[in-house]
Parts: structure tokens; sequence; C-alpha cells
């Protein structure tokens, strides 16, 4: 059991993701072509079946607008839908642990290895590949899982995150792969 | 208008301070004694009418038992009651300021000033004094708006609080006093 | 070995605990009765018999004036010297957690346990014992090594750390106890 | 006077960006290319003439090997040298927010344009970027006073950063330009 594992899926809500949602023309191709959400599903099948813990990064504030809390637009994706123990991050900035709950969250269940995917590429995922291996985490990235608005833009990130944390799909993730830098 | 001022209400929520809720008999005759809730009650409407920001903290997990979000254990006291545009600020610690969003919140509304009260006395309201203080931030603490366990215990926080905050009362305050050590 | 233990010996340094610094007539006459640099040296020889790390918080500053930075004032008391392999931890602010390294010493070297003393009892110590706590740590507190204005002070912040950490004192411990609450 | 803007100047030490240290082969031709060492100069010396504050940023560490503190490795470039007044921000990680005093000497001084340039881009600089944005700092980047290992990873961080702060040249900051998005 991955016990001291967790998956976080960053920014796979309705407004960023959904085919039928405000960013159909931004990021919507990029993620159909990629196959980003289907990939994530797969992936987040595996972390269950593994035993690793889930947590969910939601952007969102309390204001009317795109990213508005208690709306369709900030839910996750219903293709990757959260279940019963799973933990829910609001956050309000780019990184997933800034102003976030996510600290206290890896601190109370002993996580040690970080599996990270979600959109932007450059923003949510870039940001937590880096503030999560500056906090001594073994960081993984699942490629397949994420998506920019180009892939260009996709893959000068997958070269920063090479440095300092393991690249992988979510077609080889076992959740219990080696942390190799 | 005292734009960069924030009032900051901690853990006023019906499972610590409802007469009808958990902590009848913990907090409860402290409660009463102070008439903390009443007294929340009249800061909180000379804030509003001093322009101040509200936030409410509130203690809450995702898992069932005392502390639910999503019940009305970790609702605001029904005579508090939150109104659109004040701030919600969920915390899973004793720190209002450790692992919420109660950072971007003071940043992006270019908060100065901090008036904090609620329970406890030496929990939530010591800690949001001493983060405040190291922080930089001028705090002050409506005392009559705080409870501890007993009478002595509070008056113990208070003579700590003293040394980095200014202490006033719900009859005193306005919102726009010169912070003072 | 307490591989997963680290004391932290706060405020220590001449300007704030040596009988012939400028705080000898503040902290100065409690220090003596109470003899918290002699007990804290005891302590520190135990730690480093059972292996624990030591980390020596300092306050200190750039400028001219007290607690300046290379200078006699913010160097550690002579009797609870250093030695190769301590961490130094130079804060700004009152808790040891906020704006210095601690957080990445206690990460890298899989810190769990952490034992606190120092001056002031209500300072450095109460908050190092606050934050701690949040953060998930196992906190331990040395009684006769910490120091006050006077004794009533330093004991309304014992009352407080004994609801989140452990009381013990340099003869007790053995920086080997179980935590308990 | 350019009274809330400080200059981080990150990682220009001897051991990252001296033609005489050990980076030479690894940044080394591209720090002579891009003249790094020099642009900063003038970076930093008109930053001076604004009024701005100015903050080295140095990695180090107190054990022995590459970036020890208190050895030439770890002092700034000489062509760069500190003055009395400026800020010295050791860290220990990539990130110059994520464990050291960056926070508290930005609030103390009540900082709210951050310029930001250094080695490497895609370390230091991007997180210093990332992150004062997050933080709701005006961050502004120092293209030519930046070094990567190659152009192309230069300039895939340039592309980064554009989206969340205003790039700028040596030649062409004045310290007072508007920030823009």
């Amino acid at each position: 059991m991955a016990t001291n594992t967790l998956y976080l899926v960053c920014d796979m809500i309705n407004d960023l993701v959904h085919a039928d949602g405000p960013s159909k023309k931004s990021y919507g191709p990029e993620l159909a072509r990629r196959k980003t959400v289907e990939n994530t599903a797969t992936a987040i099948a595996k972390a269950r079946a593994a035993g690793a813990k889930i947590g969910y990064v939601r952007v969102g504030f309390s204001k009317a607008g795109m990213f508005k809390l208690g709306t369709w637009g900030t839910e996750v994706h219903p293709l990757l839908a959260p279940q019963a123990g799973d933990f829910d991050i609001v956050k309000h900035r780019v990184s997933p642990f800034y102003a976030t709950s996510l600290d206290v969250i890896l601190r109370a269940n002993g996580i040690q290895r970080l599996y990270v995917s979600g959109v932007s590429s450059s923003g949510a995922v870039l940001s937590a590949a880096k503030d999560g291996h500056d906090r001594g985490y073994d960081v993984f990235v699942l490629d397949d899982c994420c998506c920019a608005l180009s892939e260009e833009q996709h893959q000068a990130v997958i070269e920063q995150v090479k440095r300092m944390t393991t690249v992988t799909t979510s077609a080889q993730v076992t959740f219990h792969e080696e942390f190799q830098l």
C-alpha cells in the first residue's frame, strides 16, 4: 500500500477542462488532443488501487464570475469525481502550496511521495513541482495528465521539472516507483 | 473608512459557542458570564459601520464528528451571521495563519490593521495575535469578545498579548484607534 | 539514538542571558534564581549523549544596536557553546518558525520530536510550542531551561503549553520519552 | 525615490558565477556570452541611484563542500559587492521565499515592487517570480541579468514569466516603471 503517497490532481475543474466550459477555446483543443481528462481518470483509478491518497486542488473564489465556489464551474470534472476520503484543497493563487490546507494534509498523513498533474503545466503543475521539491518531497509528474496552451509550452515545463522530479505517464505509473533524479 | 482594517472573528461556531452545542458545559458558563457572543455581535456591527472587513475563522474538517464542515456545528453562531463580502477562513489547526487562506486575503485587500477576538483566548486568539505581530500587522485584541475555560486563563492571555497588541473592548472600539504598544 | 529528535535552544545569547550583558537587570535575576543557563547546559549534554540534534535559535539583525549579528551580543552563551554539526537558526521576529531556516532543517533531517526551551517563556518558547504543535511535531518543553520576567509569567506559559506539549525538566529528560498529551 | 522597491539579486556568488569558480564550465560560457555579471552591476548601480533597496540571495550551507557559508564560494561576486544597508538572504533550497528571511524583509520595508534576476533563470529566478506573483508583489524580471545553461533554456523561462511579470533589461530599467501584465 502506497500509504505515504498522495496524487495531487490540479485544477481539473469544469471551468478549465470541461468540453462545455468557458475554456473550451483556450485549453479545449490541447485537452482533447492530449486526452488529459481521460488519462487523469486512468491515473486516479490506479492511484486508488495502489492505496495512494487523492487530493483535488481547485482554484476558487467566493465572488461571482469564473472560478466561483459553489457552482458547476469549480466542481471537479465528472469523469474524475472525488470520493469520500479524498482531500479538497481550495486555492486562490497559482501554487497549491501557497495559502492552502495542503501542508497540513501532507503532514497529518505522513506523505513523502507526491504525484502531480493537471492544468496548466506551467501554472499549477510547475509550481507544485518546484514547491514540493523545495520542501523535500519526492515529486513525480504525470506527463500525459497535464495540459498547457500548446505542446511546445508543455514540453518546456517538462524540460524544467525533469531536473527535480521523476516524469512518468498514466500508462506507466504504478504509484510505487522509485524516485530518481 | 477603515479600508486597511480586518476584524478576525475566531471560531465563533455553534460547536464551540452555541448554548445548545456540544461545548455548553466546557465553554458555556464562561461564554454566558462574559456575554462573549453578544459583545462580538456589537463589535461586528461597529466594524461594519466603520467600513472594516470581517473575516470569520472556522475550524473544520471533512470527516464525521465535531467540527464537521457542512453541518450546523461549524456554522457561525446565528447572532453573528456572516454577510455577502465577508471572508470565510477554514482552518485545521489552532492558528488562523497556518495552512489557511488568511495570508492571501490580508495581502489582496491591503490589510495592515488586524482586530482579533474569539474562542479560545489561549488558542486561536493568542496564536492570531502572536503570528500577526510577527508578520508586522498592527494587532488589536477585543478583550470582552474572547473566552477561555476560566477568567484566570483568559487574563493570563491578556497579560501576554498586552506586550504586542493593543487591548480594547466592544464598548470602546472604534476600528479607527491608533495602535499603541 | 534519538535520530528524529531536535533540541531547539531559543535565544540563549549574551545580549539576553549573559550576566554581563544588557539584560542583566531585566532577565538577570530570574535567570540566576532559576539557573536557566546551567540547566540548559545539562540538557544540551544529555541531548548530545542521546544522539539528538541541537538547533540554536538566535534573534539577530544586521543593523547596529542590541542583537547585532557578528558581535558578542548575539553569540550563544559560552556555557552552551555550539559544536560542529549543530544548527544555527537566525530569526528576526519572535517565533523560530517564521521566516527562518527551521522548516528546511526539520524536514531535511526527518525530525518529528522537538524539545524546546529558552528565553523568554512567553516569547520564543511559547511561539515554538504553538507553531510546532500546529505543524504536527511532538513538542516537549524543558521547564527549568526557560525563563520569563517573573515566575508568575513563566507559570502562565507552562499552564498553556501543557495543553499541547509534554513538559519535563533537565533532570528528568532522556530525549527518548514518549509524547503524552 | 523607489522606496517600495527591492531588487533581488539571486545566487550571484562566486561558486556559481565567478570565472575562476567551480561553475566555469557549466554556467561559465553562457555567463560570459550574456555578460550577466556586468549587466547585473549596471542594474544594481541604477537601483541604488533610484533609491531601491538591494537584497542579495545566496544559497549556502554550513557543511563543507560547494556553497559553504563563510568561504569565498558563497560570497557575492566582487563586481557586485554588497554595501552597508543591503539585505543578505541565505537560502537552502531553490526559492528565495522558502524558509528564508525574505518575507520579513519585504514586510518590514513596505516593499510592493520586486525586481528579480540571477542564476539560474529556471531555478531561483523562476521560483522568485512565481512565488512573488502568488504573494501579490509586482514582479519585474531583468532578462539580461539572468543566465541558464543555454539560451534556449533561458528563453523558455522568459516565455513563462512573461505571463505574470514585466520583463525588462539592465539598459531599459529605471526601477520606476509601471507594472504591466
